[in-house]
């Protein structure tokens, strides 16, 4: 009988979003007056901009015309959208990319999966605890761990817990690794790595011959100076680091799918028998077999978003967000709760008052403020007493969200 | 150092469509004044129908909309086009699909590259040849495989010949196999599967425990009564098959982005322990894992497919093509051609004249008549001293390369 890849039997049943899920239904399903306000999953609720529709709608009516219709495009993505933002999102940080070293994708998701495919399974992969959830479960479903011990860590997988006390920025892993993810500024936490702090890691990779999978899809949402928005910031950076780019958050397309990923040129690993082969090559490979490219508007939609125009709207977007982002930390800090994030993100990391366990947490902010969060516990181990809100969301409902829990938790 | 999946290193350096477009610059270049006509790669030429493009610009105005936004869809994609297809594709031949059964995509290629993601690596493949390139370079890619031989075949796959003697119809592998890839109508020989045929290898999937992947991305272009456009049409399938389909043919697609792929809740596989796992509990993990749902105006572009005006239409545009692939059979024909397919699919498949090698037709076809087709060998061993032409173009263009070909060729 053919064989299923039993890895997948590893991973543990309940993932978070359905459990959560599933506890606001039963709520309201028992209290249908009350009003509940989410502000959980990382998901944008504003419209696309203006410039971004009209190339969209252009990139449609292409399509229309024999002289201007697109069938299959490249795999990696049309040289004039890399280019673009080549052009506008790199160079003005002083990194200067080939054409070649870009590929355009259908999101940052599907290439921080799709990424493992070209590594040995024997490479040792360190991520951060808490993180994102599809870091851990690619590689448990690829193969490269054993199964899950009673705190949630796979066997084979190497932690870098991420609390208060670390600042939220992990130490070096004290055993080899070959792998290692960063996600600055962060998801979860909203942490962000200052340059010094992103030298450190780049130096690391260096010294040890590992490879740095740096995903800074939320790297729009920095509003400080002098915070890196690309690891190609930091010298030598080239030689260790892949970077994963989206226009999920950026633009508001997570629902139009569309992201991009960097592999330099210079970045090579072993071969496993004395030589060397430049990743770019395999990943080209990678994307030229397994993939067929983006649809051509959404393409033509976001290079848009580089047009002055389209800059100009997305940014009074992001804007939007951070002032809520700005409205729920202070709150939450007026209602004597420690908080984290949401200077340089869009998400608010808070440590859950009195001592609550996440979930805890969870069930009295939706008991007592009907306000929906999402509990740190579910983003690994180290998020337990943690809880994540997101600053996605109409403003009136952000501000009374936060009256709420004012009056649920303030003093 | 980190270290690379070598089993990238066993793929064949030379792929065919970057050596095609080689010699075609170099014909062109050494030949400027000749006019070439290209019936090579497999892309469709006419623009997006009118009802397709109304509900593309249609999802696009939503997403212009507070009340209308979509952001993350779900990873399986949008119930109201499952249904539809469901309703529309699959009722009409008397399948019953639910729902939960089907998984929207972009795009088959990548669905027929990532379906291995959930099936152990000792799993032993069987497929045709010759065969779409994808099916074998992923098996290497995933380390299924040995090394490739003189002859073009990597060590550990089982290869069904598909040639002029069998009809290009593989007899049933001699050595027990555990999948099976089937395409019909067939890339690249334009064959298709009687229901009897199909019954045979459905039946043959269940005696050997085996399961079937079933590509039918070119099936709205079966002409003849009684040809099975799904494979769920056989008795027992559901037990035995995956199905993929797109659109990227059917509905002008291989810009645009989209497939499915179709997963019995009757399938199974052995967990390797003694136990059975429901094949599409692990694809929706998958898919949920890895990737993040299609791009909200698409689906609502691929929904107006099956919309009565939108079916005419590309059914229309389906005729237009089926009419060119007459035309170059015929054609080819007579000019004392052998050629097979063209009648339920967009390909016809030449014997090449003279006992011509494959490529040696491609050079003597271009320089003699300034057309471009696709040498069979591109597609394995077994379909040397074959040749592709495909039916997309205009039809100006198809009716000279056929004039060309009858005076090149011709008695």
């Amino acid at each position: 009988m053919a064989r299923i890849n039993a890895n997948y039997l590893k991973l543990k049943a309940g993932y978070l979003f359905p459990e959560i899920s599933r506890r606001v239904s039963a709520f309201a399903k028992a209290h249908p007056e009350r009003q509940i306000i989410r502000l959980g999953i990382g998901d944008v609720t504003k419209p696309l901009v203006p410039a971004v529709l009209d190339a969209f709608h252009q990139g449609v009516d292409d399509l229309a015309s024999s002289d201007r219709f697109h069938g299959y495009g490249p795999e990696q993505g049309y040289d004039w959208l890399i280019q673009t933002i080549i052009d506008k999102a790199y160079k003005p940080l002083g990194v200067e990319l080939d054409v070649s070293e870009m590929f355009i994708s259908d999101g940052s998701k599907c290439d921080s999966a799709n990424i493992l495919d070209i590594f040995a399974l024997d490479n040792v992969v360190a991520i951060g605890d808490p993180v994102y959830p599809v870091y851990n479960d690619t590689n448990v479903m690829i193969g490269r761990t054993g199964a899950c011990d009673a705190r949630g860590y796979y066997e084979g997988i190497v932690y870098m817990p991420c609390t208060e006390e670390n600042g939220f920025l992990p130490a070096f892993p004290e055993q080899k690794v070959d792998i290692i993810y960063l996600c600055f500024p962060n998801n979860p936490t909203g942490a962000v790595a200052t340059r010094e702090q992103l030298k450190g890691w780049v130096d690391y990779a260096l010294a040890n011959d590992a490879v740095i999978f740096f995903d800074a899809a939320y790297e729009a949402f920095i509003t400080e100076p002098g915070i890196p928005h690309s690891i190609y910031e930091i010298e030598g950076a080239k030689r260790c680091a892949i970077e994963l780019r989206s226009f999920s958050k950026t633009a508001g397309f997570t629902g139009v799918r569309c992201g991009l990923t960097v592999v330099p040129q210079e970045l090579k690993a072993s071969d496993g028998q004395g030589g060397q082969v430049a990743l770019n090559a395999l990943w080209n490979r990678r994307q030229s077999t397994k993939f067929n490219g983006v649809s051509y508007p959404v393409q033509r939609a976001a290079a848009a978003v580089y047009s002055a125009t389209g800059w100009a709207q997305v940014q009074q977007v992001i804007d939007f967000y951070m002032e809520n982002a700005r409205i729920i930390r202070e709150g939450l800090q007026a209602a004597g709760i420690r908080c984290y994030g949401g200077v340089n993100a869009p998400y608010i990391w808070l440590k859950t008052p009195a001592g609550l366990s996440s979930w805890d947490f969870f069930d009295r902010l939706l008991d007592q403020c009907s306000v929906v969060g999402t509990p740190g516990s579910g983003f690994g181990p180290s998020g337990e007493g943690y809880f994540r809100l997101s600053a996605f969301g109409e403003r009136a409902n952000v501000e009374q969200a936060v009256e709420r829990i004012r009056n649920g938790w303030g003093q």
